[in-house]
This record gives C-alpha cells, sequence and structure tokens, in this order.
C-alpha cells in the first residue's frame, strides 16, 4: 500500500478523504487542518494540526487554496517525498523542490452538498519522472478510470475552459433564474433545456450545435430581448455573447 | 380526431411532424411547404405547396420563423378555426384574428442532425378562451407530459432566458472547445464537467452551486487567466462574466 498524508480539509480536500478513506491501493494516514473541531465519518485516519506532528509517508497530496500551495510545500517537514498538488492553475515549478513534486488535478466541480461518484471524473496527473508518474497514475487509477497525461500550460489551458464551460455557464443559468423568478415562472421549465444544451456536446460539436436569434441572426428578436431585459449588467452581456456568436459562429 | 395542418417543414415543424405522424389524438392532414422537392418518411399526409390549396382542418400549427408567423397567418385561407404559433418570442396577438388563436410553444433546442424524445419537452399553451386552451392541451399532452399554461409576457421572460440557458451557454462552450484544440487537449476532458454543471441545477439553486475563481473572489487567478487568453473577444468574456459573478453572486 502507498501511505498518504491528505493536507487540507476543504471542497476537494474532503472529496478525497472520502475517497481514499475506501482505497485498496492507497492507505491514508493522516490529513491536515488548522480546524482542531474537525470531525470525519467513517474516520479511520489521524488528523493534524500542526506541521511537526506529520509523520512521513510515500506521497503527500497538497489540497489548498491556489494561493497557499506554495507556503504549504514549503511547511512540510521531509525530503524527497512524493508531493502532489490539485490545483489546474499552479505549475509543477509551484511546489518546493525539497520533495518529488508531481500534480493530480481532479478537473470536476465539487460543492459541498453534493455527493459525487469519483469514477467518471477526469484526473489530470504531471510528474518531474517516469517512476513518480507511474506511481500518481496508479493513485489516479485507483479512484478514476479517466486519467490523462497532461503538462503544466495544457493544465492551465483546460484550467481556463473550465471558468468557461462550468463557472460562467452556471452564472448563466444563474440569470436566467433570475428572469423566471422575476416573472413568476418556475425555473424548472428550462431544465430539459439546460440538460439537453449539455448532451448535445456528447454528439455535436458546440459549433453545430448552436441555435437562436444570434445564429440566425435575427436582428428583430435581438432587440425585442434588449427590449425586456431591464437589468444593465443582463442587457450589456446578452449584446456581448451575441456579437461574439454573430462573428465567430 | 382532432384534424391538423402544419405549416413551414423546418427544423422545428419537422420535429412536430414526426410526432404528430404517430399520433391518437390528431390526425396530420397536411404540410404546407414551398419546397416542391419535400419527402417525408413514413408519409401518411399531403404536401402542399399553395396556400389555395389548403383543406380547411379543425387546427393549423405554423411553424415557420418568427418574421414570417404574421404573414402566414394572413394567408391562411380559412376563417374561425384554430391557428397557433409555436414562437417563444411572438405574442398571441401576432396571429390574424380571423382564426381563433393560440400558442404552443417547445421549450426546447432542435438540431435538425440530433434526434430527440418530445415526451420530456415542456410545452408551453396560451388560448384566448377555455375551450380553444382545453384543445390545445389535448394536442400538447398527446406529445408531451410537461404542458404548462404560460401567458405573453411569460412566455417571452423564457425564450429570454433560453437564450442565456441554451445558445450562450453553447456559446461558452465552443469558447472551451475553442481553448483545448489551441492546446492540443482532447474536449471530452471537459465533458463530466458540463454534464455535472447542468445536472448541479437539478439539486441546487444556480447561485448555491457556484464555484471557481470569480466566487472566491481569487485576482491571483483571474489575472493570470486573462494573461493566458490571447483571444481578445474572449479576454472581454472573461472579464464581463467574471464581474458580473463577483457584483451578483
Amino acid at each position: 500500500m502507498i501511505t498518504l498524508t491528505i493536507i487540507g480539509f476543504g471542497n476537494i480536500s474532503q472529496h478525497l478523504v472520502r475517497e481514499f478513506s475506501n482505497s485498496k491501493t492507497v492507505k491514508l494516514v493522516q490529513v491536515f487542518t488548522r480546524n482542531e473541531n474537525a470531525t470525519f465519518n467513517p474516520q479511520n485516519f489521524n488528523f493534524v494540526h500542526q506541521f511537526s506532528n506529520l509523520i512521513k509517508t510515500d506521497v503527500t497530496i497538497i489540497a489548498v487554496s491556489d494561493n497557499a500551495i506554495a507556503e504549504v510545500s514549503d511547511a512540510i517537514p521531509f525530503e524527497n517525498t512524493l508531493v502532489l498538488h490539485t490545483s489546474g492553475g499552479i505549475a509543477l515549478s509551484g511546489l518546493n523542490p525539497k520533495n518529488r513534486r508531481g500534480v493530480l488535478y481532479p478537473l470536476q466541480t465539487f460543492s459541498k452538498n453534493k455527493s459525487i461518484s469519483f469514477n467518471g471524473i477526469p484526473i489530470c496527473v504531471e510528474a518531474e519522472n517516469e517512476s513518480d508518474l507511474a506511481i500518481i497514475k496508479k493513485i489516479a487509477n485507483s479512484i478514476s478510470k479517466k486519467v490523462f497525461d497532461i503538462d503544466t500550460t495544457q493544465r492551465k489551458s483546460l484550467h481556463v475552459a473550465a471558468v468557461f464551460v462550468c463557472n460562467f455557464v452556471n452564472h448563466l443559468y444563474k440569470i436566467g433564474s433570475d428572469i423566471c423568478n422575476e416573472h413568476q415562472v418556475p425555473f424548472t421549465i428550462l431544465q430539459p433545456l439546460i440538460t439537453e444544451t449539455a448532451n448535445k456536446t456528447l454528439q455535436l460539436s458546440p459549433h453545430d450545435a448552436q441555435t437562436g436569434p444570434a445564429k440566425r441572426k435575427d436582428f428583430e428578436v435581438i432587440s425585442s430581448h434588449l427590449k425586456f431585459l431591464k437589468n444593465s449588467d443582463n442587457k450589456h452581456i446578452y449584446e456581448m455573447l451575441t456579437q461574439s456568436i454573430i462573428q465567430n459562429g
């Protein structure tokens, strides 16, 4: 078994703790968190609250916010173990070189109140050498069927693209929901449309899947929609995305 | 059986023709199209190419582009039959009052190369009186389990909201796909994220579901993403949607 430390007990970290608690490949030894009241059920590992109390393990996964990764990797009290971060936006070189460095980036949106099966989540892996890459792949394959070799620049491009297809998309859902609420229409009426739009990407390229007034250059409908929108922010978003569809297809 | 005429043989119309060809409630008598070479398989109705050749039926569904609806409703050679349009953006009053007027608006994105089951598609209905509304509901219920009473203003709000959650969302998928292509990353890596983001709306409000750098006000990541984006259009979209998330949650 590969012995494992997880540092951080936030959103992604708790999902990882759940996965590795049941692993036959990895023995989760300890979880580091500043929060002295942290609990987890079932708990078959130790909570550690000070870096000096960490026991040396084969692998450490740093699952903290991007801007804390460098500091945490400096604070790890071991050398020459394998230390991974889980961030899409941070380079491999963002980790302290006193340990062997790698990345295990699960590309998914994690919410605390929605459970998710790791099995279908793409995990992007990177390491400094082949033997470390093999260890990371072994760990990644133990929780997901979709493991990809992705270098730092590619991972960054995925992270940026993910903001467009997840965070920005979700914000458009929010605007749609606000417009429904304003007119006493249940947002659930839009759910089949949301699902079908997402499912289309499995069969058609987004370019081929496009429909609607901007794609048809139907300026009459576009201008009636702009008149209908009262919120100036939403009006601006409507104008800009319409322009972008007209210009880029 | 309710006898039916469908006018138009475009995208939505062909989906409706397919549905009503198999109906036990509705007898599709004829389909009007300017295209004299139109074919449909199996074809158990007549194609008609001139308005003067239309046979009078109980109901006529006008499924043409928004800007042709008024003209087509003028050209119908009957009076006092029930005439419906299928548009989200056109008022009930957009139809010629020589016939009884109604709306049957299927709220979905239809692509010619992707089949879809009508059963789960929300259909928004409206009429001028209760007896016509009952007929329209009978027709709508024969192809879908989700039929909603929606007035003209509510329908317009749904149409505008649909542009945000479908057309604009699809455009963000396209930008994500372009970014992946540019860096030789398969777009399929983003598919589970796209699906999960859409599925989340079934359990969480879009406001509660939001994640990512804008939600966290992580200005370091935001500025590194803006530096990474070379396309000025995408950069502008990134800035504006980030701003909107920060301001409106």
